[in-house]
């Protein structure tokens, strides 16, 4: 927890006063906003879905977009939060509990990523397809070439044109029809900034 | 799989000539047409919003409704087949990896299916939402009433005015504002057609 704590405040920067937070995610906001004031080192997700529709329906998708790639406002999302920051919310793990009015999202990156990444157990009795399954079938229907699934405990850095693996984990990266490749953390991933 | 092969047969009858099959649900619609025909108790899923767009792009959706509801014409779905049964698609497991008009699916039940549920693992190290917490969330968004959570091995048959729990596993029944109740096999669940 501390060291997460460590890593949002150099993330953020030393000097700044007051931090944008979005709890469109959650069903309940003023809770969702206390527990993130409270404390900020348990970052939750939430829904995707709804994320994403909120941000339309509040028409602030673009200017999120504005400041962060313009501005240079720094951007820190987890999970849904992850999501909505890629090309589209089309490799999300949530239930389409809501209709937005597309999947694509804010686009800092020009990728996907799947957060919360699992490898598949053998031992399992689970008929459903595997995340893995799941990514192939995604890079069937689109022309984003790369999804970055991200394990437990890692996360991307992303500044200006550079992009690096962090935490304690590795990520699989899956680029449209190559086989998968796997990075360790402290890997130079800025290959996924240019394609 | 004998078992499982008796069951469909009987479903469909004894007279039956011809099933129609959809296979809009995987990419490659040939191929999965193919290994459907050649292995009919291997009745695989795919992905749930491929198939619903499919069903739209190819303006079946209706059709499929009014044979199945008013000519009687049985309907078996297995995965991404249940899901486009119900009330809508939104608690499918899969990716969005395409965008339909909605996600309003066939309704030929009135409540909503997951499946392939799982409980959660409580030695798990996976931070993302339980599949009881992703189905509490769909609750906060909709009027639909009732979700029922098909564990892998276990299946819902219904005729009429019936519905009754079949397979060798308990299905999980989330209702709206009241505790989830789990219902064994062989259970009645005709209450479901009437909420």
């Amino acid at each position: 927890m501390k060291r997460r704590l460590l890593l949002v405040c150099r993330f953020f920067g030393r000097d700044v006063k007051r931090v944008l937070f979005v709890p469109y995610a959650l069903h309940d906001r003023d809770a969702y906003t206390k527990t993130a004031r409270d404390k900020f080192s348990t970052l939750g997700g939430g829904n995707t879905f709804r994320l994403l529709k909120s941000l339309y329906d509040n028409e602030v998708l673009t200017e999120i977009r504005r400041r962060v790639l313009e501005d240079g406002v720094p951007y820190m999302g987890s999970s849904a939060g992850t999501n909505v920051a890629t090309v589209s919310i089309s490799t999300t793990n949530d239930m389409p509990i809501v209709y937005p009015p597309a999947f694509a999202a804010i686009g800092l990156v020009p990728f996907n990523i799947n957060p919360h990444y699992v490898d598949p157990d053998p031992g399992s009795r689970h008929m459903g397809e595997t995340r893995e399954q799941r990514i192939t079938q995604y890079h069937e229907e689109t022309d984003t070439p790369c999804v970055l699934g991200l394990r437990e405990g890692s996360l991307l850095l992303v500044e200006g044109n550079t992009a690096s693996l962090l935490g304690t984990t590795k990520a699989r990266l899956f680029t449209r029809g190559k086989p998968p490749v796997e990075y360790d953390p402290g890997s130079d991933l800025s290959c996924l900034l240019t394609r």
